[in-house]
């Protein structure tokens, strides 16, 4: 994807539909130079509005479709600002269930003007089966008691606060609108699962000695639907270290009937056994919760006790960031 | 695909490189009414020669390409024979890796004359994520200390001692070969991710509580390739049963370098660990051993041996059948 974007908001109405766009101006300001938005649209991320030809002068690359309504399909009334897009230039993206690819008008559109459209959730790549290789560089990964708990989050802020200190390190995305922020990676869900762990091991390839992928996880082992994808990231990733993602809000699994939702030591204990097939030193390296229903005084003392059960620095990302997890990375290795 | 069915050797020359073909053979005598050649081809599975001209006199319905040799192409030296199948009124069906629908003058041929191309390898149905509802009936999932442990040849065997005593019992397939014996399932390694826990529930769904699916494992929890596989398996089919299935003569893990075979109990433990989540119930019900490098005498000490340590029912399907795990399941069910 060629950066740097500007993020298209369409017909929306509903910031919760605007989740990618959103994600991407909060994770990568420096790469979302503008908004733009359809007659009716009325979402905001507080970023410029520009109309199509004031983005390709001020140097936008790829245009953005940030929105993901529910069904995942295009809008008709999108079609429009999208030709146009093609036709000054931009190349578009999306990561809806519906492909660009696949639709007629903006793929003749496409083909025209030469631009490329890229469907984000469709992995391009060719995989093959992992070989359970030791690779070079230092790798952590997100793992969660549920789906939908912070994983992506958590990985984003533990990058953020690495690059702030001078680590060597990088995001590496394996979801849609982590793909969107990191500008790579791939919908790791969509890989046919005899190429599972060998695609997380194209994902994050040998490195320097010094370096740290830190992985999007996705799914739980804990999650009777997604939990395959889970084992698959954890072998192809073969991480040093492991943080643990929990909502302290949640008692059951999600999208599932009668799961509850793990006790945390045992759900470390599950983790560890998974990973030490291919890394028998993985570890944890701490616990990111979303506290988000309790007070700020709830949350503190919340996060201490946990810290002291378990031996480990606990803390809720979007309250107070994630530096006690990385003084423990940086304490360790 | 429909029974009964012709056996294509082509014009192969290796007894192993027609391992689809003797598999359907051994395990489906009674589906399998012959067998034909091109020339140049040697393997005799011990059926009888059929012209197709004969095979459809006597009900043949499908015609099955039983080899598949290095690479996994279409030998343009069987185009011929198939054509000619299609043309007398023979479906035709295959595992191999390129597919019969994308042979432009075999497509051709089966739309002309209206016959149905079978790819096995390639599932046809749209699956969904997995649910982890419990379904009735019991169900029984081979696993392995590795890959190519003898998984498949266990669950046949037990769904054949289970028939064989009167039990309601359907073998489940999930890899070519098997998909041939049992005439459906599907390759679950070629499922996108997010549905393989799902692709497995609908596999073997809701049935009358004396029924017994035996489902053919894959991978290894073990297997730093495929363990991803495995996980689907085990939580999409809410096994009650497990049988482990293991290589008396390996002591690595096939395919990759460095993993050592685990310890049998690790392995059992380690299997419990991830059945637990959607079958809390889920134990083993014996240990299925490949002992053919043993002399006969030593095969028994060995299986004794193991079956005093893990306290269940060890056996040489080969050697002995399966008779003592099906005992143990009809005294515990």
């Amino acid at each position: 994807m060629k950066a740097p974007y500007l993020l298209f908001l369409g017909t929306e109405t509903i910031l919760g539909n605007a989740k990618t766009a959103a994600g991407l101006a909060y994770w990568r300001p420096e790469l979302c130079l503008g908004q733009i938005k359809s007659a009716g649209g009325t979402v905001n991320l507080g970023l410029k509005d520009l109309s199509l030809e004031e983005a390709v002068e001020v140097g936008v690359k790829t245009l953005i479709i940030g929105i993901a309504p529910f069904g995942g399909g295009i809008d008709e009334r999108w079609v429009p600002t999208i030709i146009q897009a093609l036709s000054l230039g931009l190349d578009v993206a999306a990561g809806l269930h519906q492909r660009l690819n696949e639709h007629s008008v903006i793929s003749q559109a496409a083909k025209k003007f030469n631009r490329d459209l890229n469907d984000v959730r469709q992995p391009k790549k060719i995989f093959t089966v992992g070989t359970g290789a030791k690779r070079a560089g230092k790798r952590l990964l997100t793992v969660g008691t549920d789906c939908a708990v912070g994983k992506k989050y958590t990985a984003l802020a533990i990058e953020r606060e690495m690059r702030s200190r001078g680590i060597n390190a990088d995001f590496r995305a394996t979801g849609q609108t982590g793909i969107f922020i990191a500008g790579g990676g791939f919908s790791i869900d969509a890989v046919v699962s005899d190429f599972l762990s060998g695609a997380v091991e194209t994902l994050s390839p040998n490195n320097t000695v010094d370096h740290w992928d830190i992985i999007e996880g996705q799914g739980s082992l804990y999650h009777p639907s997604y939990a395959a994808v889970t084992v698959g990231l954890i072998h192809g990733s073969q991480a040093d270290k492991l943080v643990l993602c929990h909502d302290a809000s949640r008692e059951y699994i999600d999208d599932v009937d009668g799961y509850p939702i793990p006790e945390l030591q045992e759900c470390m204990n599950g983790y560890i056994a998974i990973a030490k097939l291919t890394n028998n030193k993985a570890s944890f390296a701490g616990i990111s919760v979303n506290t988000s229903h309790f007070s700020e005084v709830d949350a503190q003392q919340y996060l201490q006790k946990l810290a002291q059960q378990y031996s480990l620095p606990c803390c809720d990302p979007v309250r107070g960031g994630v530096a006690e997890i990385v003084d423990n990375l940086e304490c360790e290795l």
